[in-house]
């Protein structure tokens, strides 16, 4: 495994960008706000974070899975959210937990939440704490709850059981993307789940916060690979039937998938898995603008060919991928298969393409998901998370959002919220900003439409620059019908918006729900509902 | 539109099976029970059906939409299933609701919900009243319940809304099948929900029950078409956002998905559409063993093909069925799309079917799933609905269940049911049966099987024999893992293997729900819970 996960930043210490990524990144920056260099600051190293005195403290019989020093507590303060960097940086950790658990299994996990909910605590499940909306960050000030306990799932992190038959294997809740995947190689079966934190995510978070991952259209959210589940409730533990598919009631996977650990813990799940593709067709084409392209990606959804890839970026996100030079969108388009050719597939699509402008680039065919526009943007699309940290100490506010409209709106919804975020990222910073969009899942009956922003911000006022920005750019999605996440989940930043967003009777329906699993209301209090 | 429906059989008044299918499916049940005619009672006649006096009485801001004669009280007394056919042909119309409310839209919902529930009755939303697990009969003794009001949605019957460029249409929860299609046709698009009872089903209904339709593979149940829903509830109208996708908390649509009319009304929904299909594929194949068909069904499921219909019966279902002579076993393969020709997709499966011994018939391809075995198959489907009102008085005991399966277990998992269910039909009865099998639907994890039976009964034990065979049945499902419904619902009849099947949490989280949308249980109390 190597060295330990970072308390501040992505991934495990020593990783990071390369000099010349930094340099590339910079130079893009730079070029974009005219300027030769940015004020850096430093970040607060663990030495000089200081904590408050733990207000619980674990019993004898815990104490060999709990943690309480710095280290641990300031690693599980936070998420990867851009407010969460620059507090991290500044080195306000308040909102530390008081007590990190690394439970083993299952009665593990239920013995913490006995101890912590007899304490009065609140408790956080954290699988790789890649949420960048709160989710794992418990604010809680010492009244209602008197304390904050961290329930970190790493250790419940084995396939148990591969069912090659069925295509199916029962893993752990938090089982991590490349860990998971290296056990399911070995019986030549794949989950193909992988969001751009891949890397430092788990199963559990992913059916926690309804993930969206490889592909771009057909299973787009995890919720459509999940076959059975098991969660560990503060009230005992619910199975879930191994099925193909049932109309026996409402789903309760359904009720699970997304609940973002205010209902129970997801120690394991049955997961529907792949077989490893064998055959594979790739393209990148250019397109003279963005909603040609989108044209495009609405003829290939509705074509019924379910491309594993079908993301299309506009322009400027080509340019700052390094994906083309500025004047033209361009679409990833790729089909797998471990069973067939997808030639008639990919041909069909390239029609689809041309019959909106679309010019498929010059490639090798096999190998052109690799090379060209389209690998120059997937290797920046792996390596992106590495640029926050780099990028948050010298000022640069950069984030994403992200959400999905029918195509009948979409058009004017894009244009509306990309002018609004512009207009607000003038109205806080006083320069102009960037805003692009990408599209990264289609469906028959609309996209999700991604969006980065950029903006140049002033340290010291950085927060408060972001939350104008994020507020502009969320109330402007809410009010023109879009949701407030297509696959980054609620957590607790993004409450504001989703309470508008769902239907009040269903928000009491679900509050209802959770007395009856978590009836102290233990579990992640803010997220989601207020319990 | 012409007569109006019958109060008791399928369809409308003087529809029925024809003289030569009458003769044809009795030759099949003469043969098999080997005697020559059978013991054929008389159906109670509506003018010799009597009914308790109303307990309640429509105020008469109601009168106007509300029906208190035998006719529209027997009609809506029971569902479709086979004791609800032996009841309704000994007279018994105990369960027959006191009043029957005809809103004309969502205002009138609400009104008639706010005087029953006023009143204390129960009430019971009705759609096409195909039920066949028992959820639209009131079973109500005065007591808890002061009466029983059924609302039948058949005037909500509109497409309100086209969004052709999103592929999807806002369509009433009264709608029946062959209306809203009509409704669709003339914007060249289509819902393609087709149950066997699409004649006299409703949208409602379908999203109510999660019932499954047209779509072999991928768009199983009709789940996964819908965008968002308007539900009237006692405590208000709930109203999900039209998305694409999203990943905003548990979804708020799959509460109500399956929810069986216990959480709200179904007044509308914006649903995803196909366009129509101009490309189509098909054929049948033959195979020489049931499980070799499975086996390539199973490939075909496992490759990422997405046939429209993939569907085997085994060699007594192909022989009863008129499709083949009862030595193989038959699969009814089908590709369609409205973009592009499908050959590559149907070779490719055909592929499939010749590694596990699958012969195709010759036929012309592009009318083979209008001929040869799979064209004869499809027509005794279409037309199979009437012939229960036709075999019951005959004391024929015909009746099937249906279930879905992991791939691993499901060969033992057949021989087992098929045996429980074969002994139960000798002991109930005294006489041997038969049990048949098909697939309705397939999953890349397993099948749903779909299970025939038929059984010789004896007028005055039908109820009981039949009962016996059911329960045999439903318990070794239960016991061997599956599903006590994969689309036919869980109603009242089901509730003791469901009881059994889902999560008891979960159950307990499911009645909280319903307490918030529905505080005095006035809706169809007993089904899926007790409230
Ligand atoms: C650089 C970057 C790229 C990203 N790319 C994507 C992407 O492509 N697609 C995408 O969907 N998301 C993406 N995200 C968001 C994030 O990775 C996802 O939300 C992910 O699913 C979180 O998984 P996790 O294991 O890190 O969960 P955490 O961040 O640890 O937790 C997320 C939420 O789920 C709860 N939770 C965690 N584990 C469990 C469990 N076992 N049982 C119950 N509740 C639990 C937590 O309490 C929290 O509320 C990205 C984030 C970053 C920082
Ligand atoms: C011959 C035959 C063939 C069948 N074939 C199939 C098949 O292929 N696939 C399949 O899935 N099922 C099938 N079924 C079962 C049945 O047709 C389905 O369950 C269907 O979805 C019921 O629709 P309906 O409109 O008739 O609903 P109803 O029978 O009227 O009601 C079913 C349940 O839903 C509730 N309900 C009805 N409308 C609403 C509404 N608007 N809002 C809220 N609740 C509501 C009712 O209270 C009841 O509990 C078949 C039944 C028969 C008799």
């Amino acid at each position: 495994m190597g060295a330990r996960l970072k308390h501040y930043g992505w991934g495990r210490e020593g990783e990071g960008m390369t000099e010349a990524e930094q340099a590339f990144v910079l130079g893009r920056y730079q070029a974009k706000f005219g300027c030769d260099s940015f004020e850096r600051v430093g970040v607060a190293a663990l030495d000089d974070i200081k904590l408050r005195e733990p207000r619980i403290v674990p019993p004898k019989s815990l104490s060999e899975i709990c943690a309480v020093d710095v280290y641990h507590r300031a690693a599980h303060a936070y998420g990867k959210s851009y407010p969460d960097y620059v507090r991290g940086m500044l080195g306000d950790y308040d909102a530390a937990p008081d007590v990190v658990a690394y439970p083993r299994d299952e009665a593990e996990i239920a013995a913490v939440m006995d101890w912590a909910g007899g304490a009065g605590a609140a408790l956080t499940p954290f699988g790789g704490g890649s949420s960048v909306c709160g989710g794992v960050e418990c604010r809680v000030d010492g009244s209602r709850y008197k304390a904050a306990v961290t329930l970190d799932l790493r250790h419940l992190g084995k396939v148990l059981e591969v069912d090659a038959t069925s295509r199916a294997a029962l893993i752990q809740g938090g089982a991590f993307g490349p860990a998971l995947e290296a056990q399911l190689k070995s019986r030549n079966v794949t989950l193909r789940h992988f969001p751009q934190s891949f890397e430092y995510s788990t199963l559990g978070g992913w059916i926690a916060t309804r993930s969206g991952g490889h592909f771009a259209s057909l299973y787009t959210h995890i919720d459509d690979l999940v076959e059975s589940l098991r969660v560990v409730t503060p009230r005992g533990v619910v199975e879930t039937r191994r099925l193909p598919g049932s109309g026996a009631g409402p789903s309760p996977d359904r009720m699970f998938i997304g609940s973002e650990g205010i209902l129970g813990v997801i120690s394991a799940a049955w997961m529907r898995l792949q077989s490893r593709p064998m055959f594979r067709a790739g393209a990148s084409v250019r397109f003279p603008t963005f909603f040609a392209a989108a044209h495009a990606v609405r003829a290939v959804a509705q074509a019924g060919l379910y491309p594993s890839n079908c993301r299309i970026l506009d322009p400027q996100e080509a340019y700052n991928t390094g994906a083309a030079d500025g004047s033209v969108a361009i679409m990833v388009l790729a089909f797998e298969s471990g069973d067939h050719p997808v030639e008639p597939w990919m041909a069909r699509a390239l029609e689809c393409c041309a019959d909106h402008g679309g010019t498929k680039e010059e490639a090798d065919a096999s190998s052109a998901h690799l090379e060209g526009a389209a690998g120059l943007w997937r290797n920046a699309f792996i390596r992106m998370p590495y640029a926050r940290e780099f990028l948050t100490p010298a000022g640069l506010i950069n984030d994403t959002f992200e959400t999905s409209i029918t195509w009948e709106r979409f058009e004017s919804f894009h244009d509306g919220i990309k002018a609004a975020t512009e207009q607000a990222i003038v109205d806080a910073t006083g320069i102009k900003g960037e805003v692009t969009c990408r599209f990264t899942h289609v469906y028959p009956d609309g996209p999700a439409p991604y969006f980065s922003f950029h903006a140049l911000g002033r340290h010291g006022a950085l927060l408060e620059q972001w939350q104008a920005i994020k507020d502009a750019a969320s109330d402007a999605l809410i009010a023109a019908g879009g949701t407030i996440t297509h696959h980054h989940a609620v957590g607790r930043d993004h409450r504001k918006w989703y309470d508008r967003q769902r239907p009040e009777l269903f928000a009491a329906a679900l509050r209802a729900a959770k007395r009856e699993f978590d009836p102290h209301a233990m579990l992640n209090p803010g997220v989601l509902i207020d319990p």
